[in-house]
């Protein structure tokens, strides 16, 4: 059986964070599963100033129906105000 | 030159088996190379059960041409029963 | 705000080319941010050898109209003749 499914894309804070949005996320049935790489350094611009920071990264596997309520919820429980999600 | 490739994303139970299925793939000529990403936590539910596991992550790219035999090796040697590729 | 971006992956020699790569680009302001993920072991044909080494995986994320510049930077500045960016 092929589900078309869409692949999201987020980086976190740190890795309580990571499981605390991937289990929401999963409880909610709203993706099958949450994969969390957590070991991941990110290089990125931050109020002028070039920082390097650990970041872990959170993937979730949704189909098309579901998309809008996972980025939805992926907002409203992340720390941050400027999200990055792919 | 400018090569469409597809990547392919699927988790797997453990390092072991990872190294198995993407060393057979690989010598099949399949893909032109096989990446293991080990230390990644999956979150999904399992008979009516929240889970939390250690799952490493195969990551494939091959051509359009070989993806269905990429495919149709994965499920014949992976362990599981119930498959997510990407 | 909704951009559409492209996400690359390409795999590097090591650690601290990938930071190097990393940091140039973002420096450059070609991409917001580069992700670094560092233990990703690798399986691919060199010279007639099946081989397995450790490649950090560096993940970019860039608008359309940078998608040319990063390309050609990563090309530029990469240690491998023979490059797989996704």
């Amino acid at each position: 059986m092929v589900i078309i499914m869409n692949l999201i894309y987020v980086t976190i804070s740190n890795e309580e964070e990571s499981l605390y949005i991937g289990e929401k996320i999963v409880k909610k049935r709203l993706t099958a599963c949450a994969n969390i790489i957590s070991d991941m350094k990110s290089i990125y611009w931050w109020e002028g100033n070039l920082e390097k920071d650990n970041e872990p990264i959170l993937i979730l596997k949704t189909i098309d129906e579901n998309l809008g309520a996972v980025m939805a919820k992926i907002k409203e429980i992340h720390s941050y105000d400027n999200l990055c999600i792919i």
